[in-house]
């Protein structure tokens, strides 16, 4: 089964706790638990990370050796972090960018995505629903 | 079975005849097929639709009142056509944005669409795929 | 009677069957049908063209010489038809640039018209009154 | 009758006796004579204040309830005097902002208003006729 | 006892009178005389001054030498007044902007403030409450 | 004989009918005349295309393949219309952009075009003479 | 008691040790110590948090839920960390953005402040004491 | 003798009062009794208005046309007042923009001067010998 | 014969000697004897100059006017040489800008050329046919 | 007697010979003449000094240490002249920017100086008068 | 002998693994090594320091003060920390920027460092030797 | 021995004779002398060139092509001369740019330097020793 490594950047561990009417009311752990579900059938394997850190987030890349893939919500760093885009560019693996919410129909600085650039595509806008389009992205690179 | 209008922009006609090192040796044809292909298998029929003039994308969303949802690759219009905005913002159809390549990696201006913020989401980056998974996109918002 | 070429860009012919909300519910025709009313009134005849096509309103201003005065609502053309501007920057005849919502009062992308600057004069804000004040301003106009 | 209060900014006392070429030879009184004889065949009585102080406008706008609506010229105010905005905000009153030349065809600073977004609409270009053609835009939105 | 001047610019005269969901029911007579009473409590005496003229404000502050401390809330000019920021870069007393309002939460012309610079500090977002922390501020600055 | 492709662009129809003081008095046939007859000259044979319909100019450019070089003048389009610049970054053909007028001191809009990276290279200036200095460009470019 | 949380972002723990010119000499603990001191007089119990990262800053917010309402100095953090914003967003209590310099007459990059837009409001400028106008304002805030 | 208005803007009255160390420690006073005195050598006789009001420094140029020429010294209102801009533009006696500190090596803001496109000329950076030279430089203007 | 100057700004004198790869092999020297002979084939005679000197392309062009025409490749100097510009200005002769690379198509610093708009044309892109077409275009400039 | 050093930018050799009527018809000699004439008259003495080479300009700058004062017409160089500012900055004599046209009221890129930031003052817009203007300006200084 | 703090920040550590056509192919270790090898021929010990944690890169240099000078290479963090910045500022020892590669010929992102104006000088661009030459600038430094 | 080429631009001649608080005491020769010394250390013959004249620099980089490498302060011209950034990038040799000063911590338009990007590296902040790290860096370069 491919691996695959599912990064949730700085306050996703919030998800169902607080501002549900933006960001639904399942937590993050039962969207994880739906996400691997829809993995194992594609035969994937998720293994979820998340953190508040930029320093661990830009460590777990580094360390993602023995995946097959990456599927990455950096969240509030997906704007300004130049050190999680450096540790993406040194990743060989894929790595999809991932929203929940239309960052493009958000503020101006929410926008513009300094990971983008070095991602192979994103996916923005479709909830939890993003998490599972970015498998299907990664099946479709994985398999090419 | 649900309908699904596909819409190609400006230029995708030339797919597959031209700079196959960007976009593929695949014809739109050949593309659109394979997303009939996997539509079906989804409950999903497709129809495709292709226009170099900006006018006529304007006036095929105004007519997809008989839809279920929109893919949309509204290609260079993406980058300033605010008719082809205030179009997709009258529908009341879901509308998902959809680029083969990741245009987050490209020349600065082909960086913002205009007209993001108006459709549900946006995937970006995963050649002939992306229109599959933004059919799956539009397959989640339908099915909620 | 002077006769009035009264010109609808993109998604005119929308109105009142979409985002009522925002537009009234008033259909394009039925507008037209009060404008050439109160044209009349005034010693007007009008002829009313829409066009979700830039081309199309390009030709129609190219072909205006037998009107007296255009009333010009380009809707979302407004806010980049270089196009349109040097169309209208040909035209000998008196344009005045009209719009039924208070566009200085909405996005920042439609806060400026590049057509205003060729234009005569600028009305806007006043919905479907906008239009008869356009007639009323080109009767002033013709009238000097 | 409906009372209308106009209100003209710095230099507009100035008509008629300067720059000819630009504003015409019709000073300000002539100007607010012709508008009050239309005004009254529209069923509208107006008050006409001039003020080549910001702070007099503002005060003026404040004191300005026992009126029906506004006609608002505030010549160069309208380019920066966010306190002028800040009165009209207040203001229950529809104001019409309203400028004698085609502001969006002159120097880069006068084609933005930051009155424009607090004003019900905008009308510029007409020369004196710009006020008759604010009056009956008030006239519909007073009437409606 | 310290003396204070507290000084209120254009359309603070409105408080209470219109926009109450922005800016509450009191008036600004009602909101003076609370913080008069908590002055006195700190041991400090206010005067109130009202302008909705940039000069005006000019002058009361090149006049205010009497007095130990201001409060400034200078409303709309703090957005623009060069004026007034030259008014109180030539006071040698302490002044401390203060805005109801928390300004960097606005429009954006609303977040930046040319006074700012040449205050001794700024509180912004407390209501009327504001203009007593101010007074707060004044009595740690006074009493250093 | 080399075939070569003379696009024009919106309102360029125009020509010799409307400000000649600026495009001169010579109709675009009168102006294609002379193209023509210079080009046999050089064993060139010139088709002439105009379009106002930015849609049109691109399926042209797609279609092209026949010819041997294209002289392309979008006109307004040439400012905006990145559906344009994608057909030309499509054709295997050598593309000289062309303007009558030296738009490099014209409006500030005006002063750049999109088109110009994607051709081989830029005339402008010289008014009806820019075509012939343009075939000139192809013989070089189609000789070497 | 109210349980207020006291949050200094980084390099907050070199006060008094370095840069006193610009800080003064008294170091966090002592300035700690006097704000609980007041604190207390007013009903109030502080914690006091300091972190160099910004991660931390983030979790430390995300389990705020037990305290009343949070004073927020994130320093240089204030200027960049998206992070930090959106865990503001995120809680419920009120927090007070706290400078003890006035950020406003400093650097340019340190006159904007990316978390004022979600925070209640501001205090700058005051040295120590600007802790103190926090926890007063908060002592309005949650008197309210 | 040649009649010469010598006007000066905001603040402008606290010269000598306060921030010598800027602007010398002569009063405005002290400053005209010199002016006068070296203009009764060349000739000319000065009237002299200072003024916090922008509306009163629009009204005194309004009614400058006894005069043969002004040195006008707006202070910070040449920064932002469109409003003196238009009476300079409307006056036709030769006005010369004069400032006592050289604004173009001040804060950025100041470096500006909207006054200037309208002005015969400029002098700045020569203190209270700024207003000598601008009467010799109308001198000239006069003499011509 | 008509008498013509060809100018070449900075390093043109390295042409074949360095960077072949994108100015071809060809020298200077070798560049200037195809051009003249080309010319005289026109019935033009060419005056050939280099410098490296700003100040000294300003004196040749001061002192260009026993010329009939100027061909000007100012080089690096083309992008902010207002010294160049105002001697272009200052020239009654017909000077036509000139481009080896097509400029438009590099770094974004290159795209811009502060001679433009004081020159009658500009031609850019076609190798050392670049000189040649402008001998053509100041042909037709000099035979009008 | 003071001895002055007039230095004059590229171009301002050719005064009275090109364009008289946006410099006059006087030659720089003659416009010298009379600057002398008037100096005498101050007891000074000039040099003067034109260059249409940036360095050269820099050497006479450098080497002025005999001189009492500099008036400086940089001219073209004004607008972007590190080097010649970096000459100003090093010398110790006064140094006074001189204008012939107010370049204020010219195009963009004229209406900033990088110079005025390093001279004593700026006296613009007065022609030839200006020089003198500029004398008297550094006699001031001078007598100081 | 001097006491040196070598920092390096996020994805240094990554060094001689990844993108070695970029890096080189040594590794960090190998390259400390080698850095400390000549340290000691210039009598310096070197104290290797990589973090990925920006805030860690802050309470390291916090705590620097055992150390005579740092050799500071932030990696990414050097275009956004101002974290690191202040933490920078408030160092009493000498800090030397250092980069491997060129910054200022990459992205423009990278070309701007928030740490280069707090440092005492700046070396980028000579890979490895950046980190000797560091340390030369350092024994210059110490040493003077 | 390696011949090293030492170029300095504009006004570093003025070295030790001007503003000594930020240069230095030393003159340009001393610099130079102490150097050479260092340089003859290394196995490197330097050889000294200063010019006032942006032209010269240029041909003394054409003609470097004795030399195994360049150490360029260009000084001013940094800032803007792409005139000397074409003869850098038309080198073969290694060039290391170099500043005496920090040139990242000082006014705005002296923190970009146009010839940072196609030189090898950059050296900036350590007075007279820059040159000396220079030659350090082009030892590397060349030893390799």
């Amino acid at each position: 089964m491919k691996q695959i490594l599912v990064i949730n950047g700085p306050n996703m561990n919030m998800l169902g706790r607080r501002e549900p009417e933006k960001y639904g009311s399942a937590t993050l752990d039962e969207i994880n638990a739906q996400i691997a579900e829809k993995a194992e059938a594609m035969g994937m394997e998720c293994e979820f990370f998340q953190s508040n850190y930029e320093g661990e987030i830009v460590a777990v890349l580094q360390n993602s050796e023995d995946y097959d893939g990456v599927v990455l919500n950096a969240a509030a760093y997906s704007h300004y972090s130049v050190a999680i885009r450096d540790a993406v560019a040194a990743t060989p693996l894929p790595v999809v960018e991932t929203h929940m919410t239309n960052i493009y129909a958000r503020e101006g600085f929410r926008r513009e995505s300094v990971l983008s650039a070095v991602c192979d595509g994103c996916i923005a806008g479709f909830g939890a629903d993003s998490y599972v389009l970015a498998l299907r992205a990664l099946e479709g690179i994985l398999g090419a």
